[in-house]
């Protein structure tokens, strides 16, 4: 804790690349930025001084975390649910546990959303879902996949089944994890909204993006989103605050939709920068990162204005080569105005190891030349914005 | 030195806010970077995993620093000539000290640049000037003021005396400091021009960019400057990459300019990031830091190019107020697209703590916004776009 005259201590769990990219943030806001990462070879702790190494599932090294820190907040949403309450009673927790229990728990989360009238009133669903609870799985399906998800601790298409029979159902049902079966929506496409909101209760929301998953793995984000009704990115927005302020949460609040002709349905939360929001380092006023930091620090928000007509980002999966470095030369020489962010993980087969965004006029210019140097860094990837259209 | 795949090591001399800002470029190029500090309350020191804290004046601190880099470069120009030398003996210097020279000595520069053939074939002079030996000195003054630089150690206006008498010469020259003397030159306005040059060869220009110092001190930057002759841009933009390349430059190269109707002047000469590009963080699609890395690592380099119409900087003074932090808070309120990069220095009057950058179209209203959280932020220190403007 700063006790002098000066700025505030900002403690992020997790060290990830969100946290990496949240300390290059907070270089500008000159506030002091710290993490608690689970290795010194850590993303972020790379770039952050005096990155503290400790156990997120450890009560102990939590709270000596936060004893340095006026503010804590998060990389990733697996901090257990006791903790949260531990460290919220000596330090400002945001987004607080309340909050972030419905990041956490997808069951929770869609009770907690059913219970609400905000989603009826703009007009936006969730898919219908249950717990599952042994032989009654299937009557959700109607002849459709139904799709099995762990209420907790997935990410990244991890923790998300898409079954298409009762012996593939029964499989998953069989390694005894909390599971949640939801109807399964063959979308148009996928959005997200992302919104920021303040202890003192501002929000701002960024223009709604369209966001391409393969293999449960974000891959594109084309922002905002090309030929979208204004009404139905209005609709979006308006959900976006209204949820953030329904749920008490503090920081960002990303909501992936389906969109489905002009129906949304609400797909996932997440309280934390997000790969949705990547483009808005190089395609916004204010950076998901830095927003986060001003939403948690209860500092006025930034302005969520496009800086270019549209962005692409682009996500480079680790490929066949661990030498990203020199493929990243070759990338820079092709492409002058590609703006690349390597994350300095070690490179392994599709793991997101930095991400590409082009910023300009011509959508499919913009997304030719993300993919192409995605697709550089990707060795052994190889992808086409054909093949990854939607 | 990193003898693994990945990517190398840049080492930086000097921890100002320079270093600082280069320090937040290297976290995307996913390079790593170092500073050498004099003290771990150095601007970059305090975002710079592994700061070392030496001295930039010991050959042993610098060789030391050095030993565990891949490239050395600078964030000013203050380290001694015989030092350059004994550090290019084990480690790539960027620039190098036969460039580097020609910034670090004002005489030597004028002498080298009247000697080369660019100049006149570009059309553009240098003021008259000579080395003072004695009471020669007021010869040049024609009835106009005299200058009168130290021809080292100089910075934001230090070394340089405006005399208007013999007096006032014979004052400054009692000193005993090596001393330029140079004809005043009643300037319409000042611009800068600012390139990069690879090891290889490579060039590229950013936007001639309209500055306005007071005391010395940069205090606001115009980018791309306002009307300026297409022409003169050009032949500023061919005379920063033709100097480059005579003088062997390596990373980045400023030339501040004074303009007299189509006439351009050679005033300084810079081989580092520069006051004069800090637009480029949010106004450009590379910034400036970046640039200098791609440059001193030999990358290709980054496009140079606006990323709005138009982008007004205004440097933030320390004021009569410590506490910038609970001023920036209510910059942040009022102007949600102002662009504040604090530099985590100690609030001393008159010192650069900070800068606003703001993008746009119309420069004039962008000029008061960026001068309006100036002003807030340099709380004692008031001061108008109408006074300030030219």
């Amino acid at each position: 804790m700063n006790d002098e005259i000066g700025p505030p201590v900002v403690g992020m769990v997790g060290a990830g690349q969100l946290a990496r990219m949240t300390a290059q943030a907070a270089i500008s806001l000159g506030v002091e930025f710290r993490v608690l990462a689970d290795t010194p070879q850590d993303s972020a702790a790379q770039v952050c001084v005096g990155a503290v190494i400790g156990d997120y599932r450890s009560a102990e090294d939590l709270l000596k975390f936060a004893a340095d820190c006026d503010v804590v907040t998060f990389d990733h949403e697996h901090v257990p649910r006791e903790h949260l309450a531990a460290l919220e009673r000596v330090v400002a927790v945001r987004p607080g546990g309340n909050a972030l229990r419905f990041a956490q728990d997808k069951l929770a989360m869609r009770d907690r959303l059913s219970a609400t009238g905000v989603l009826a009133e703009l007009g936006v669903r969730c898919p219908r879902y249950r717990a599952v609870s042994g032989p009654a799985v299937d009557a959700l399906a109607d002849g459709r996949p139904i799709v099995l998800k762990a209420t907790s601790g997935g990410y990244d298409g991890k923790g998300v089944w898409i079954c298409d029979s009762n012996e593939a159902v029964a499989e998953v049902v069989s390694h005894g994890i909390d599971l949640l079966a939801e109807e399964y929506i063959p979308f148009d496409r996928e959005l997200a909204v992302l919104v920021a909101r303040s202890p003192k209760g501002q929000g701002a929301s960024y223009p709604v993006a369209a966001t391409v998953q393969r293999d449960g793995i974000c891959r594109e984000v084309i922002a905002p989103a090309p030929g979208l009704d204004p009404d139905v990115a209005v609709r979006a927005q308006r959900l976006g605050l209204a949820l953030a302020a329904e749920l008490g949460v503090t920081g960002l609040l990303a909501i992936e939709l389906f969109q489905v002709g002009d129906e949304l349905i609400i797909n996932e939360l997440a309280m934390r920068p997000h790969n949705c929001g990547h483009w808005t380092i190089d395609g916004a006023v204010t950076s998901q990162f830095e927003q986060h930091l001003r939403a948690v620090l209860d500092l006025p928000l930034g302005s969520t204005g496009a800086a270019a007509k549209a962005a692409v980002m682009v996500n480079v999966l680790g490929g066949g080569d661990p030498d990203l470095y020199s493929r990243f030369v070759h990338v820079m020489a092709a492409d002058p105005g590609a703006r690349v962010h390597l994350y300095g993980k070690r490179v392994s087969p599709g793991r997101k190891v930095g991400h590409v965004t082009v910023t300009g006029t011509d959508v499919e210019q913009l997304r030719d030349r993300a993919w192409r140097a995605a697709n550089y860094l990707s060795l052994g990837t190889e992808e086409s914005t054909g093949e990854g259209g939607r």
